[in-house]
């Protein structure tokens, strides 16, 4: 009853059609969403109807459309994502209120590194992070430390992958991102320098949540060339505390 | 197409699926999830395996459903929330760490104050809100300030209904509400003391934001009978950040 001719679930359809909201792209018509969700006009303009019905979607007075509140209240009363982030963020603000930079949480997600959260000061550097957005795993400090600690599974699979170079710094050969990842588990933390922006270095260390089993990547973004000690520091400390908050 | 026999579409089947999520019940089974959301079993069964290939719902290895980071992603990365919040993000930090109980950021929606975002001190009192939580307009202090700034329409319909108690000092009185209402209009903010919990007050002031002409409400919960003056003074100058923030 809920599948088209074509297979799909009316389900994938709607995740298609909120699938082209991004971060960038806020605000679009019907048939704008159609025409990138590759949906047919009739159907797009009928399951946009029915999610602006739901309150899913808002549309404005001139039939433009948006992602509504009431999808984001849904999402988020009861995630995990939630949970995770709570526990983090007092210790977050320590790191931020010490380093003043950037201050990033992410967790792994269909290999990709999911960003739950970014504090960041008013004068801080570049950075291409931003909240429940993704970056590569292999070019990114929190994506290495996810990587690192991921199952051997999901190591392979991502390594086996060809390893797009972000600059000219990014590792894209696996053998040396292997090395990479068996220097973070010994070390406990990674420093990527211009791996993933030319004018910015990540340092990042691993939350392990034992409840979940999973690994979170705690990271901070700084400029290029400035000191990494007090931040791998403030990481540490705050790490602990975050797996003492989420026992 | 999208249907059923009783008029309700998809869409509506997925709200209701996923409206069985809250914060206190973050995992069920599909049974429990079709007998809260009053659908078939096999309806339930139906509408749960498509949002769980769809990555909407994950389902663990005993069969249980919890609100998968897929929807949070979704819902996260576009949202007119989110450039609310993040314009209120550092502003917010400046007023937990002087004040250090709890502080946070409402918007009004469908007649309620919905919490964006929650910063609360490890040693700090009792507070009920939660982020991505729901409370009445009329006995919170977030919700008095968007009440005082909302549409009369709005105002009128608010006051028309009963005025449920939370505490005996919660206000219930329509005629009392409005005078209260004056009140934060004259004097920018406003002082809820035990409205929502005996043990606790609320101090909230209006963030206006001209882009998209609605009201946030930034907020502090302190212990009953503290003293309110440095929370009023930190988030009367927090308020002026995030609307130069907004603008």
């Amino acid at each position: 009853m809920a599948n088209s001719p074509s297979g799909d679930s009316v389900t994938d359809r709607i995740v298609r059609v909120l699938e082209t909201f991004t971060p960038t792209r806020t605000v679009q018509t019907a048939a704008e969403i159609g025409r990138r969700a590759g949906l047919p006009s009739s159907t797009a303009h009928r399951v946009v109807g029915d999610l602006v019905d739901a309150g899913l979607l808002d549309r404005d007075g001139e039939g433009r459309l948006s992602v509504g509140l009431r999808l984001w209240e849904l999402a988020t009363r009861s995630s995990h994502a939630l949970r995770v982030r709570q526990a983090a963020m007092p210790a977050m603000e320590r790191v931020q209120a010490r380093v003043r930079e950037h201050t990033q949480l992410a967790i792994l997600e269909q290999d990709e590194a999911l960003f739950l959260e970014r504090l960041s000061d008013s004068q801080a550097g570049a950075n291409v992070t931003r909240i429940a957005g993704r970056l590569p795993l292999h070019a990114t400090s929190s994506g290495l430390v996810l990587l690192a600690f991921a199952d051997s599974e999901v190591q392979e699979r991502v390594l086996a992958r060809p390893l797009r170079p972000m600059t000219a710094q990014t590792p894209t050969d696996a053998g040396v991102v292997r090395r990479k990842l068996a220097e973070v588990r010994a070390l406990g933390h990674v420093i990527a320098k211009g791996y993933i922006d030319e004018v910015s270095t990540g340092v990042a260390v691993p939350v392990r949540d034992r409840a979940s089993g999973a690994t979170a990547a705690l990271s901070v973004v700084l400029p290029r060339d400035a000191a990494t000690g007090l931040a791998l520091e403030e990481l540490h400390r705050a790490a602990r505390e975050i797996e003492a908050a989420l026992v």
